[in-house]
């Protein structure tokens, strides 16, 4: 495995691991860093889809607001490094902000109505950030195939829609969120927690398996019901503090009315939290597949 | 030649093309069609300097605003496809709107800074129509080279701006204004005019070069003075109504000021015009390059 850090170099060693065969495909993990076993099953996904694997590793300035993390936001190269080969990178991109933005960015992409509700609600400028940083990634690794968790299904469901958009030649493969062995979803930024925090934490795990599974069973078929499920079982924690609690169709993220019985859509349901444990908020979600997806 | 109007056809002919050699290199010329001899001359160039060229034909309606000439913007397939074989394509690429756009796009690239003057400010949303086609473009014909006129001098600096900023893989080649042998500057939009109209519209041309003369033979030296000169020889035509006369850096489009010297600037100047005649908006314009671009 190899570490580039600068674009020419990632082009000049994609170029070089294609040289036996130009049909050689080429997937790209891209990721902030500080890599845990989400993003290790992201790299094994790649490895298993692609003949080359590119891990990005970029804690991207224009995601963030202002107020946010991204001064404080967990870094350790060494250690994604090891992560990264251990998984099964070819190639990880390690490049500096002034490497990916040498001058501050005049263009911007920003994917209306997908970005409207969820996080794009509670971090304005947030999607623009992402869609435009991994427009750059696309352009500078040019993947057939792009890994993404969903854990940050909304993220998913906005690069979808600027792919679909931009006829960006690139296909995005969502992966299955990771989970700890007591529920709570993987993250970056669980570091941040208490560990008070993280046990009161369980509560958004545990939330969505429920109300799943009073869905399943038939003792509550809306998606009013399931939001109050939702919003009553994370209210059980006294130090949770709700951002959103939300049920949308997916990918198209369209709010469902209350009396809108979930087992009965036509598409996919996506039921989504944002919710705050002290000074940390952290995202999870439960995606109810209709079609067979 | 072969014409292709899906965006499957079009990748698979590229793909056909480039089969002898994966080092064949694509030259893009996009064009709204109703071609002339200016894009012939961009065609021709494309030839120069790449293996495949490819010309696309498409009036993208997102960059055009209400009350702007989408409807009936000229058209005519047949003598485009002539003229295109004429100067060298090897595929014209004509997608319907519906194969552009199968649902209303809800990406958008947006430049900011070098759209907000010019006709950026006279066709608010314009650039961004412009922007995001272009991309679409690229990300389709995925060219080495893409080839685009002087005339649009704005345009020109506004993609040359989105390529550096999300790092997309082409380099952008500026071709000459082609005037006729008036000065009249080629536009497909120059069929709107009447004789009368035609032959006042000369006065764009013959004020660009008046004033360039002027400043190189330093009878005027500053951007003001320039200015004036420019509005005062446009103004001998009665019919002529000035969008805008402006004096700016290039490609930053930084606006002059009124005392500054125009041949002592540290990089290019451009003097960009747009005005009316009858219900025809023309634009021209000259560029002064002082560092021997």
């Amino acid at each position: 495995m190899k570490a580039v850090r600068t674009i020419a170099e990632l082009r000049e060693h994609i170029q070089e691991l294609k040289s036996s065969s130009d049909k050689k495909t080429v997937g790209l993990v891209p990721t902030m860093g500080y890599l845990h076993q989400g993003h290790a099953s992201l790299i094994r996904a790649a490895k298993e889809k692609s003949d080359i694997v590119v891990v990005s590793i970029f804690v991207n300035p224009i995601q963030f607001g202002p107020g946010e993390d991204f001064e404080t936001y967990p870094r350790d190269e060494q250690r994604d490094l090891a992560a990264a080969e251990g998984a099964g990178a070819d190639l990880v991109f390690l490049p500096s902000v002034p490497v990916m933005y040498p001058k501050p960015t005049k263009t911007k992409i920003a994917v209306s109505d997908v970005t409207s509700g969820l996080c794009g609600a509670s971090r304005p400028g947030h999607f623009d950030g992402v869609t435009t940083v991994v427009s750059k990634l696309f352009n500078i690794v040019q993947p057939d195939y792009a890994f993404f968790g969903m854990k940050d299904a909304q993220q998913v469901a906005v690069i979808q829609q600027m792919v679909f958009d931009l006829n960006i030649n690139v296909q995005i493969i969502p992966c299955p969120i990771i989970r700890e062995e007591d529920g709570l979803a993987l993250s970056s930024r669980n570091v941040y927690l208490s560990q008070e925090e993280r046990s009161q934490a369980l509560v958004l795990s545990r939330s969505l398996r429920e109300t799943k599974d009073a869905l399943e069973q038939g003792r509550i078929r809306t998606a009013g019901q399931a939001r109050d499920l939702l919003v009553s079982t994370i209210s059980e924690s006294k130090v949770a503090v709700i951002d959103y609690v939300e049920v949308v169709s997916f990918p198209e993220l369209t709010s469902l009315e209350n009396e809108a019985r979930i087992m009965e859509q036509d598409e996919s349901v996506l039921m989504a939290l944002a919710v705050k444990f002290g000074k940390t908020r952290l995202i999870d979600n439960c995606l109810i597949q209709l079609k067979g997806e």
